[in-house]
């Protein structure tokens, strides 16, 4: 009665196959087990929220991207990030919650926006932030640090770059040559890495800005060797410049105190960070051999999280993986082990008569922990293995009930040993 | 600037303070891990679907139910249940999946039904499924029973009791009784646990049934010791009714032969079921102490899964926990360990001038897995600690510097003592 329905998933949408679905879930799990690692502590809010509650802001862009909807009189609408929620959520609880509040948030965000290579519609973010109440250390900014080291490591994308700026120096170094609108120029030096100086330059003369000032600020983003020190000798007098290059320089001994691989990260004064929020730290994660997959762990300090929902003033800091972008961007560079993956270890093949002792093995294995199917009958057993990527199968018939000694065989090798069942569970 | 926006989760779904996310999150990795234990492979599929997807079967109750709306020219609607994706994901992948297909979907519903107690419009189901082409082995009904034996074990719910049944038995029965609309009947049997034989029988009677009729049919619910045997007993010549006692005898058979405690599971002739699509036998499972929750754990066998979405015949048994509505009674009923909920395991105390030391021991802490936090200064650390139900503290100051012996605090006894870093890693 198949009646033409469409069975694909809509475009925008991942879906993966079970071997693909289980690589994923291993990172998603070692994101949560390392946040957890730090002592961040989970959070999971609704995926609908109160439209009021997401559109404060009130930006064009998330208003025609979001799936807003009614049921009954309510006005509904799917987050399209996880910080919203978070802001919501701290407000809310502000009186249950211990602070510094260090809070890992995993989930889904929506975005209706036009699919395109890397963009999804529903995309799982990974976010950590350590919120504070009036202030905040700026130790947790170079903690963040240490975890995305320890993650990305976890993680084996072993050739990365953490790239730190601080906005406060942009700002300020912008107010010192008068330039009244910093987050237009900065919005076109986010574009540095993209497009490259000729473009971007040619768009802040558009921006009203004369040659000098052009060719100053092109200077003060090629500095790019011993930066605090570099900083502190332009002696721009502006209050906002001096607290930036001193936040730079804590955190940056700070990182190098926590035992930071000193090649995995480095200040860039090219970074920004488009979003308005961010008003200190902020930083950017490039994998080295991928610069197309650009930032995949970015963040930065704010000062408030929760300005629309309480008086209580709310600083924090955070970093957010998009992992359903980059687990595709890993997926379509074949850089993951897909064929491998499979939950079951072993295939316990029963032959005709010898099914209950193929149970008492399995029943055994299971309760070592080691995953464990169960066939009857040898006919398609080795197949089924094979096609799945379980590595080892155990066949049990009458010599091997006699003898105690069980027939495997390693399927990658090929293989065969009789091995008692101690053998067997060792392996695992 | 706070504009008087409503925080609270809305009513229907559920959201946890950090503790007991972390509790919430375990029990969700217990039946992750279970479920792989037994070789299930996780797929996910999207939220939200096209709506066409959804209401192929175009029950009344969904359609009011269901979270459905347009972007652009779409018309699409969240899932209301795992099943349904499920479908589609098979009809779609038939060709890359092997068969039988042991598949763990785990993740979130909808359903914007009336909020009641226990009840949620956004809830997490955890569904498992074995799911043949045009055939599927018996076995298979057995083992999902000793999967839920396993793991609600696993998540220290002890005392509770699988019922199982077989439609077919039913079907059977109510065909040699000459009753037409067997699902009516079924859906007045399923409230016999709730509302006492008294109530169905006047809905039986109701029904058109005579008094005769409605005898036999308690006489038959009531059969409660022997029941194969008593079922054969009967004597009741119908080719339905016969199929149905073989396959439970079957059933019996291999889930003794797996081992299963034979005081966790019995034969149940009441439990029906409502769904339209089971039809072979059917679970349901009971926490003794809480009969109030219902069923925490259901499902059964079905003809075929993707009807609408594929010529394929594709048989299946599955069965699915209600982890939101579980969680929920077990946290109202004070059933859950919240308290000592954390992911820390050492909180470790720099005093001033041994920050670098308190660094040390963390990163040698967190290489052991060993979760940890650090903090600069020992003011209000104990009861930071305290408030978090951290286990643990380690103070180094100028002493532990130069003894290498470290003050290691239980939180729980209060008890101080001096250790070596040794000692601590070891304890973990």
């Amino acid at each position: 009665m198949k009646n033409n329905i469409n069975t694909k998933p809509m475009p925008g949408f991942m879906e993966l196959l079970p071997n693909e679905q289980l690589v994923f879930n291993k990172m998603l799990k070692t994101i949560r087990e390392t946040y957890e690692l730090f002592g961040f502590r989970p959070i999971e809010t609704p995926l609908i929220e109160r439209a009021e509650v997401l559109l404060t802001k009130g930006s064009g862009e998330t208003d025609k991207q979001i799936y807003r909807f009614k049921k009954g009189d309510k006005d509904l609408a799917l987050r399209f990030d996880l910080t919203i929620p978070l802001a919501r959520y701290v407000a809310e609880y502000q009186n249950d919650l211990v602070f510094p509040f260090k809070v890992c948030n995993i989930g889904k965000g929506f975005r209706g926006e036009k699919p395109q290579l890397g963009r999804f519609r529903e995309f799982y973010q990974c976010d950590i932030d350590v919120i504070g109440i009036d202030t905040l250390d700026l130790s947790f900014d170079a903690e963040l640090v240490k975890i995305i080291e320890t993650l990305f490591k976890k993680l084996s994308l072993d050739n990365f770059k953490i790239r730190m700026n601080n906005r406060k120096v942009l700002n300020g170094f912008f107010e010192s040559l008068n330039i009244k609108k910093p987050k237009d120029i900065l919005r076109s030096i986010d574009k540095l890495d993209k497009f490259g100086e000729e473009a971007v330059a040619k768009e802040l003369l558009e921006q009203d800005l004369d040659q000098k000032t052009v060719t100053k600020i092109f200077e003060f983003m090629n500095i790019s060797e011993n930066i605090i020190a570099n900083l502190k000798n332009l002696n721009i007098q502006n209050e906002t410049f001096k607290t930036g290059v001193e936040e730079l320089e804590y955190v940056q001994n700070q990182i190098n105190m926590l035992g930071v691989d000193e090649n995995i990260w480095e200040i860039d004064l090219t970074i920004a960070r488009g979003l308005d929020y961010y008003t200190g730290i902020v930083y950017e994660t490039m994998l080295l051999d991928y610069p197309e997959f650009g930032s995949v762990c970015s963040g930065g300090r704010y000062d408030d999280l929760a300005t629309y929902y309480t008086k209580t003033k709310l600083p924090g800091v955070g970093c957010s993986i998009g992992l359903t972008r980059l687990f595709d961007c890993l997926l379509k560079n074949d850089l993951l082990d897909i064929s491998t993956a499979t939950p079951t270890q072993v295939l316990v093949v029963g032959m005709e008569g010898y099914e209950s002792n193929a149970i008492a093995l399995t029943n055994e294995l299971r309760e070592q922990d080691v995953n464990t199917e169960t066939k009857y009958g040898i006919k398609g057993s080795f197949k089924y293995a094979d096609k799945l990527g379980i590595p080892y199968v155990v066949v049990i018939g009458e010599e091997e009930a006699k003898t105690g000694k069980y027939t495997m065989k390693d399927m990658k090798t090929g293989e065969q040993e009789q091995v008692k069942l101690e053998k067997i569970i060792e392996k695992f």
